[in-house]
């Protein structure tokens, strides 16, 4: 006979991990599906100032507190890539590549990918010149010229870190302002080496076997300008990774479930969505935290009441 | 000229410690009001095993990491009970007992209070036998016999603690099963010093100089039954102290704030409620800190839309 876990979460970053934190202690049978641990904290952030209770942690060193309790929480893990989801008899069927398991609930905490620009040489130039991880590819721009696209929190927090390595940083923002934290946006000009151009449109990257150039317009004279640069950054959000949810969910037009922010449930009972795939508005470490708490709690009361138990 | 303040925050448990993290981090010029730190984790937390990021950590231990960095915002606190609130052309007034402070926005997360039996007895016995806080009063009852009134989780969790130093502990439950978390219940269990009795009502709290017996009613036979015990702990969820906010905000039938659940703005705009003051069912510190976060940054457009800075 098949198995049926109470509750299938799908991912490992802060949302999920404590989904899973918190059905445990629920004693639900609950397996979490991930490709890797950590989620964006992994490739985004550096030093994290603001989860309550570290006045200051390093990214992976936060990570391996959420791993270290995920494991003491006794969940089942599984590494592997959720493919398909389907519902039928209030059972759930998730499928990876490889396997189909089943589930009474499922929590989807798979977070978001970075949203690629969309334009000649992006994709060329990927490992090349082209990054989506000032943490990961910074280290190799010392003393060069990179640009930064995107003046949200993200793309200053690269910007930060990138300065200490680049000895020049163009951030380039679409809007007519940047939206940054204004204590990102402080600590940016502290570091003396950021130029920061609004209303850029970026055209092109160019390069010959690394990237050497920027193409943008200027949306305001309608001009096209080049900036002579060694990296590209691309921070201009992201986009969830949710295509494998199809048909049991509705999208916003980014691609966002939606939810009902008390439980984060999505339209389908029994399927729930927290952290950065949601179309909850405020994306952040213990944002995604708290969400993973209350769908975790709310899938156990609906466990309890449509299986009687 | 009086001051205005961006933000005031009311009270100092993980909701408000995490929207002044928040604010901060945005800049805005902000003051806590509170009468104290940490909340209802001072008095009702003992092994914190739910907090993502720490396995296990001490209630008094996790308040301290809070307030640390509370600190470390530059945030301004103001030690005081606030006493009313009121907003005239977009400008908040909130008053204490001994001065009134001003602000574009307010994030209420005063938290709640044990709520109280209300039956004869229990009054005049506080402190002679009644408590509302089995940490702080446990140690007492070594080797003595205590009830403890409520069936959810802060019944089991003070029953737990309670363990350590009474021999015998009736746990009362006005429905027909307890709420408490599985985990919960199997602790309880282990203890070999507990007795559980639903569909028991309490009647009276008696004593001498000291609580000697508790009459409570079985619902189902409707009998009157007397039980022996030195003290009564009681457990059956919190009220939150909001009547402050009266005329700015709706309440529910428990006198909790309805907000809406994405940015937990209240009816007023501008007025946030987060934590366990307000309509959400799941009151976790990882949930009131979560909704601390996105009040601050709901806040923060808010003051930038209104004030167009």
């Amino acid at each position: 006979m098949r198995k049926i876990y109470d509750l299938i979460i799908v991912g490992a970053g802060p949302a999920g991990i404590t989904s899973a934190i918190y059905a445990r202690r629920q004693n639900l049978k609950t397996l979490v599906i991930t490709k890797d641990f950590g989620g964006q904290i992994g490739r985004k952030a550096v030093d994290i100032e603001n989860y309550p209770g570290f006045k200051k942690i390093k990214g992976p060193e936060l990570i391996n507190r959420f791993k270290e309790h995920l494991k003491a929480s006794n969940a089942e893990i599984k590494i592997g890539q959720v493919d398909k989801i389907t519902k039928e008899n209030n059972i759930f069927c998730v499928s990876t590549l490889e396997e189909k398991f089943f589930s009474k609930a499922v929590i989807l905490a798979s977070g978001a990918d970075p949203r690629p620009l969309e334009v000649p040489g992006e994709k060329e130039f990927i490992g090349k010149g082209v990054s989506y991880c000032a943490i990961c590819d910074g280290p190799i721009f010392r003393n060069k010229t990179v640009a930064v696209i995107g003046g949200g929190n993200a793309g200053f927090e690269s910007a930060i870190f990138l300065s200490n390595y680049a000895k020049k940083i163009y951030i380039l923002e679409y809007s007519s302002q940047v939206s940054a934290d204004e204590v990102n946006q402080e600590t940016v000009q502290k570091t003396g080496k950021a130029e920061i151009i609004t209303n850029a449109k970026v055209k092109e990257i160019k390069g010959d076997n690394l990237v050497n150039a920027l193409v943008y317009e200027d949306l305001k004279t309608k001009e096209e300008k080049i900036l002579k640069v060694d990296g590209v950054f691309v921070e201009i959000g992201s986009q969830p990774a949710t295509s494998y949810a199809k048909g049991l969910v509705d999208f916003n037009e980014r691609d966002e479930i939606k939810v009902e922010f008390e439980t984060c449930e999505t339209k389908t009972p029994g399927l729930f969505a927290v952290g950065d795939l949601n179309v909850g508005r405020f994306k952040q470490i213990i944002t995604a935290c708290g969400e993973g708490a209350k769908a975790a709690l709310a899938a156990y009361n609906y466990i309890k009441k449509v299986y009687k138990e």
